[in-house]
């Protein structure tokens, strides 16, 4: 049986939401500090996200997604940052 | 300054998802036990996120996903599941 406890989310979604973040911030021209502080979140917790070490729950996503001006299934969603990258 | 810790998922995206959940887990002619067994979740956490009582995290999100055979954004986007009912 799984345990529900330890469960982490895959590798591929976190690189997808890590790689959106990190993008979607930049071309904000935002620090991990400004985009933290935007977020009412940690500097630090920030950074974890954006090396893909979270398992962020919807509310996080929906923080972050605000911020950078995008939907939720924008974050997870590959190659979002790209199309949005001229904006 | 916002609480992190007392923030809670929109009602919009939380009735999306719980939505998706219970119209893709009835067209699979799964009860809420069914669906908790395939997921390796309880039946009553099941049950609160089909009432948008959760502040769901990514790797739930994936597990239902999986056992629902839809990806984590569909679960996320309005009407997903009625372009999949006639599958």
């Amino acid at each position: 049986m799984p345990s529900k406890q330890l469960r982490k989310p895959s590798a591929a979604l976190t690189r997808i939401l890590a790689h959106n973040i990190v993008r979607l911030r930049r071309s904000k021209g935002l620090s991990q500090e400004e985009l933290a502080d935007v977020c009412g979140l940690h500097r630090t917790y920030v950074g974890s996200v954006e090396r893909g070490e979270r398992n962020v729950t919807l509310s996080t996503l929906e923080v972050f997604a605000g911020a950078l001006g995008v939907s939720v299934t924008d974050l997870l969603t590959k190659g979002t940052d790209d199309s949005r990258r001229s904006r």
